[in-house]
């Protein structure tokens, strides 16, 4: 059914990059690549992986299946393996997987896919401000909150000019991190308005653990709008939409 | 009333030096520096600390202020800021500190000074007994005891030559650290007699830590009296006074 | 009745050696060097330690003696040494020992003899396969596993090639590390039979820690017979011997 190589590295930053916002999900091997999409218990944030074909050494597909992982586990597999090593795996049926690195072999059982949580919609929604930022800036900024507080403002002001803000205002305490336009990769915002949403740590700080080794991390703001935060891990991408707390006045 | 810039590292240094034996101080803000003086609730260990207008990189007091913070969350904060960003401290009434490290700017309430433990005077006391050495060798002295026993004897012995001696003596086991003139950057006793006093291990744990990277720490010792430790970093000098153990014969 | 000097970084090695298996343990001092044999409480797994006087700097010992040794707290102390520095050992009588490192002087007292499990005969067992494989791969056979199941099968398969084998099967996973003899020091098995045994990975985890470290590690392995573990360190051996669990078919 499938048969893939992969550098196992690479297939650690993709399962981790998952393993912020859900313990299993499923997968869908296709010709030309793999996709996950995946939600958290509570609705609040979605992942989603694309694994082209080219992000693999070797990999083919002869029919489209979908198999589910207890991500927890694969992940204790793969940290066995040298991560320099080519991590090869062969499905032959929907409920078994085998996977090779170097002269250790797993063959580990799959979930039911239809046990998981279903697949969610990708909601179609336009973000009005957009940053790009090194990776290592977006953990300090979330890191820096979680002393303060359990919600962080992400947004951009535009008076007197385009700043991106990170903000927690605790009950005496307030932390903001100001990056403008010399320290980030870039910013923009499609009208004159700022922009602000908030949004929980708890959720961005697994998230910003896994961006925060990537070169660049682009994020889409809007008002009081859910945050898309997307990556690239070398031919792979990764995306998360993570729902606002709408502030009390 | 207060503006400052110090390098992040020298004020988590110096403020680390203070969580060894208090969790919250007062800080008093003079035109010449800031000084801070703490015991602990047991009243058995005193810090204190100054930090001369020379230790920063600007600084400034239009109207002395003593001010009262909470150091567990202080440290938090500095820790979030690279260690080599200059730190800028600007407080503008004495109930609100604003931290800037870097892009992060904190903002965080200050404890009200009539809160916090009363400062100690410090005691008038002549030690006998005077020995320099390195951080690393107290820090080993004060390591190789705690699986033995929970007191520890410092002394100098005179006879036949002068020692210093940190020993531990448990129900069953004893260790002792022995160094000499060649082992030390000085020793020196006033009189021909031996001094040896004997101390909680757990106060001298915490203040060891912090003496541990200290290239000299200055100790002065009595017959059954006080230790008086300390050393500098950089500009600021920091100084602790521990209480003894009367030993039981 | 004893004095030896040896580096306190080979004397911890021989410790950690025998505290894979029990915490406490009889020294056999003899004019030829130091001889230690225990048994774990479960009488499953077995150590045994030669340290012979070419491993001290120097050795003497006037009187052969049995010394008791809390091997725990005896390696907290070993480790409050700089690695590099000599241990110098004296003993003058039954119940204490005299340590010196460096400056660190500590003086324990031994545990008497009597109170400690009984050495056990090693028993003469033909082991008729062989394997010499790095500390290291040995080591990752048993990580590997660990997430699997709680048995690990060792063995040498013979037919087509020999390969040596580490496999564990969970209720519904399995794992295998396969090394043929380009990946090994050697294999050998007398006779044409694949031999193969399970133990417990609890006992094989700890084991594997110790090893780790070691160039070569010798393996003797027969059919359903306890496994013999075998490495030197410096000029110390260090063997163990682990009963297996017999598979239910």
């Amino acid at each position: 059914m499938f048969k893939g190589s992969i550098r196992t590295s690479a297939l650690r930053s993709s399962i981790d990059a998952l393993l912020a916002v859900v313990d299993e999900a499923r997968f869908n091997l296709t010709p030309t690549g793999v996709s996950v999409r995946a939600v958290d218990a509570a609705n609040v944030a979605m992942v989603s992986l694309e694994l082209p074909d080219s992000a693999f050494d070797a990999y083919s597909v002869d029919k489209e299946v979908t198999i589910g992982l207890d991500l927890s586990k694969f992940i204790d597999l793969l940290k066995m393996g040298n991560p320099d090593s080519i991590c090869e795996m062969d499905l032959q049926d929907s409920s078994r997987l085998k996977i090779k690195m170097g002269s250790l072999k797993y063959s580990i059982s799959l979930l039911e896919p239809s046990t998981i949580k279903r697949e969610p919609k990708i909601p179609e929604i336009e973000l009005p401000g957009e940053v790009i930022l090194r990776g290592s800036d977006f953990r300090q900024g979330i890191k820096a909150s979680e002393p303060i507080g359990d919600y962080l403002v992400v947004g951009i002001e535009t008076k007197p000019k385009e700043i991106f803000i990170m903000e927690t205002e605790g009950d005496v305490d307030r932390v903001t991190l100001e990056l403008d336009k010399d320290d980030l990769f870039s910013i923009s915002v499609v009208g004159e308005d700022a922009v602000r949403s908030m949004f929980s740590i708890e959720y961005l700080k697994e998230i910003s653990k896994v961006t925060s080794a990537a070169d660049e991390v682009k994020l889409k703001i809007g008002k009081d709008f859910p945050i898309d935060i997307s990556f690239a891990v070398g031919d792979a991408s990764v995306r998360y939409l993570l729902a606002p707390r709408i502030e009390a006045d």
